[in-house]
């Protein structure tokens, strides 16, 4: 009875020791944990020229779910990046206006916890979520709706109009940039802390000790030289360093000019498949080997993939709770929605 | 001053009196209001054999918002029932799989209050809602998806059968008329009472003057001769009593057999639009002026059509108050999305 005593008190021990030299290796690694207090967060995601605030939050939700501002009157941002689903739409490359397929068969990333990518898109693109939101409302086979559009559809409803200058004031100009800036205040909320970061603010039996030791190889053999930061991903990276991917000719996105691309973040990765550029991959496991291969230029074994799946699950966060928002109805001076 | 307080008081009394016999007027045209309390209505809108529990209800949310039912993992229940639009999609006709409209050029009708209906459908040949949800889910222009696609779907996903057998039992088959009849629970539950039912409930300053007024018209012109019950619709009619609709041509319905057609439900009719079987009219005046013609063979003048209107407004109910779902993961066993 002593005796086992003593051994849990050691094995105790020894796992906070092994616990904190863990998460001592995570954070030289790059990686960061989401800040738990409300304040430094906001240091990280706010922008002082246009801070977050309730009315602009609210104003901002309704506009991500009112499939008003695409051409169809059918297709909104949560269309493809379904807040239900992980904040992805759950198929290879994107659909949209007139069912058309992202024609470089592009798969739509999550939105959660995108406020902490260095830079949006495939090809990075965009600095800020703002500049992101800007494009697929207008882009042909995504939303397909031209500026004006957009900017009659919201100013021919009051209730609208009504929210708009409550949230900036009498003088506000209800423009594109507004709509799709105010769109991006309320995505910039879309923050999910998970068990793993309750780990690296020190709650070491967060993880279980399949994850710990998941997380240990992730970090042995290299997947943190690009999955770092706050998002494991968000940073622009170059691709195929070590070999050819092998879907490669599934689409033709070659990354930037520089063949740079946007590592996606790999939180809640469990519920964002299929996976890669082209989401021709849709198994965690062999998404985890194939990287190995293309990036770290290694053979990840299947034990290793399955270890690492296992840590990946401590990634799966607790997503903000989100009121399915009552849309102001269109008057009879709204622009009618159009199919071709 | 005494004579003002007299005048006051007269009208005021003068004013509850007339409330009281337009309520009397309404509740004998066959409009009814929706019960106040919780146990009245479930008795009209409960079934002992498959009882509405709140496991039942938010695990038909998640299905009504999963997108997965639908062939190519892009329709759900809400994309053409939009619960932040009314419960409706804004167009003329639905447009669903491969961008495809109905066929017969149909307009998704409100699911809100759809409930109280005598049956489903434009044609009514769904005699309740558990029945329904069966349809738009299999057909083709629409979700496409074969009944064992959806029950795969859902039994690949270990939550989502975990949330069956807290619903219904260990021993739940968790077939396609469960899943759907499943839905058709949490569908029960929208429900939308609005300042007409306060008003028909005794509270005489629940609607405006104005609305009083278009409430006297509309009852005088004939319009709950169809539109009545708790609804206001709801039930199989003949169409084209007195005259041939204007926009006859557009699609080809004509009703069922007998050529009845189901009555739309005039609450939040002010969010539902565009109006008639095939969505041909987009101005809720022009719709009530139609109406009269087709209808009830009259000419209502476009005061009238007014007052009309004006009352039609205070039938826009409160809505549920919906958080939206985080759905459970597709698992490696979970069919993949098509698109042909």
């Amino acid at each position: 009875m002593k005796t086992t005593k003593i051994v849990s008190t050691l094995l105790l021990v020894s796992s906070f020791v092994c616990a904190d030299a863990l998460v001592e290796k995570v954070k030289k690694s790059g990686i960061k944990a989401i800040p738990q207090s409300q304040h430094e967060l906001l240091t990280i995601i706010d922008d002082k020229k246009d801070p977050i605030t309730s009315e602009k939050v609210e104003l901002g939700k309704k506009l991500y779910f009112d499939p008003r501002l695409s051409r169809s009157n059918l297709i909104s941002c949560n269309t493809c990046h379904n807040l239900a689903l992980g904040g992805a739409d759950g198929i290879s490359a994107a659909i949209g206006h007139k069912w058309t397929a992202n024609p470089h068969h592009l798969n739509s990333p999550t939105v959660y916890n995108s406020v902490f990518f260095d830079a949006q898109f495939w090809d990075g693109r965009s600095a800020h979520l703002a500049d992101q939101a800007q494009g697929p409302v207008q882009a042909g086979p995504e939303m397909a709706s031209p500026k004006e559009l957009v900017e009659q559809r919201v100013n021919s409803i009051p209730a609208y109009v009504e929210e708009f200058k409550k949230a900036y004031g009498d003088k506000v100009d209800v423009n594109f940039e507004r709509i799709t800036s105010t769109i991006a205040i309320f995505e910039k909320t879309l923050v999910t802390p998970s068990r793993f970061d309750q780990f690296l603010n020190g709650n070491a039996n967060a993880l279980t000790k399949a994850e710990k030791k998941g997380l240990n190889t992730f970090i042995d053999k290299g997947c943190a030289s690009c999955h770092n930061g706050i998002a494991l991903g968000g940073t622009l990276q170059p691709f195929e360093i070590a070999a050819k991917y092998k879907f490669s000719e599934v689409g033709d996105f070659k990354g930037n000019a520089n063949g740079m691309v946007k590592t996606p973040t790999l939180r809640n990765i469990t519920e964002t498949g299929p996976y890669f550029h082209n989401g021709a991959i849709w198994s965690l496991t062999e998404a985890v080997k194939e990287m190995g291969s293309v990036q770290l230029g290694i053979n990840i074994s299947d034990k290793e993939a399955g270890e690492i799946v296992t840590f990946l699950n401590s990634l799966t966060g607790e997503k903000p709770t989100i009121t399915y928002p009552i849309l102001p109805a269109s008057t009879d001076k709204t622009p009618k929605p159009s199919f071709d």
